[in-house]
């Protein structure tokens, strides 16, 4: 049986949601997708790689520098021509994913990607989220930092993350409606957390043959 | 082996929350409360069962209301007496909850019985969701309502138990980081969101017995 479901996972900073994602793309040995939608996206688009990462999962709010404007690039789609740049990194992400999932069953990690893919039947959506104290533990020792920096950076991520989410899907990040299953990997560990959505898009790749 | 784990179900109207908790209590061999917590909780503070019904999982804001003070009960938790009657009927449910899920393994529907719980290390917190045309149709076929009423009544419902969670938690009603699992039932249908929920309590259960 190939695995067709796509499972997209947002996540809350330090609950893990990447080595999820990892851990799931390999027990199901399909595709993972987290930094490399950035390279994909700036062939795509023409622009640096180094400014997607400069933007990744940020919202740019200042006025000025949404005034950016990009001269059109050859070969890129045209509605894209003359647009603000944030804007155009956004979209060329966008069209990445849309076309990676139309390839079949991946895991991609965060950028909206929920959205972008809304209408694909074969999608899974998962947020991932922990407690606090879970979350600075794992920050310290991933990123070797004091307790006071690993809540700062999960602070600060978390809300960046949030306002990149809620101004270009017109939803609210980390509403648990927006996604198929939520998670409390804290509860449960990693590993647990891997088996349970492993378990659950192969129910989801099984019905969908049957339909 | 026994099953010790507490399942709290919040739910979005229509979206099978109590048919799901009623199967997996089922599944599980534990008792289920919903209703029935009231009567225990009028039994446990005095106040008629009839007054709980119609206060049920609804915050009344009215000022004038909240002034309407109750007086003594013999028997009843002495810091409850001369306390505004909505206040009341909210702790006599609250301690109910407690005592309920002392007694080992249940499921127990809504009344932020996962706020009540939080400390609880038998916890298992859910939140079932659905999309909105899903939970009109269940709601039109279970209540035989028109869709304008069936509308009508999912907002309604929603919207009080949202105020009625958020006002007496100070948490956010229907945010995943809330609950440790969050899922669509109609996305999974009826009978495999129980499955999923029987697995991961039956986990977290073996799991306790370790520890």
């Amino acid at each position: 049986m190939s695995m067709d479901t796509i499972i997209t996972i947002g996540r809350q900073t330090g609950s893990g949601g990447r080595e999820i994602g990892q851990k799931v793309a390999k027990t199901l040995g399909i595709p993972y997708y987290d930094k490399e939608l950035l390279d994909l996206a700036a062939q795509k688009s023409g622009l640096s790689r180094e400014f997607f990462e400069t933007q990744d999962e940020k919202r740019v709010s200042s006025f000025l520098y949404s005034l950016v404007m990009d001269s059109p690039t050859p070969g890129f789609s045209n509605t894209m021509s003359g647009m603000p740049i944030n804007h155009k990194s956004f979209l060329a992400q966008f069209e990445t994913i849309k076309e990676l999932a139309a390839k079949g069953g991946c895991v991609i990690i965060g950028r909206c990607a929920d959205y972008a893919l809304e209408e694909n039947p074969h999608l899974l959506s998962i947020f991932i989220h922990a407690d606090y104290d879970f979350r600075i533990k794992r920050i310290m020792e991933e990123a070797s930092l004091s307790e006071t920096k690993a809540r700062e950076l999960i602070n600060k991520t978390d809300k960046s993350r949030g306002q990149y989410y809620n101004y270009y899907t017109g939803r609210k990040w980390g509403v648990a409606a927006n996604y198929h299953v939520s998670l409390d990997s804290s509860r449960f560990g990693i590993d647990e957390t891997v088996e349970f959505i492993c378990s659950m898009a192969q129910i989801k790749s099984q019905r969908d043959e049957i339909i």
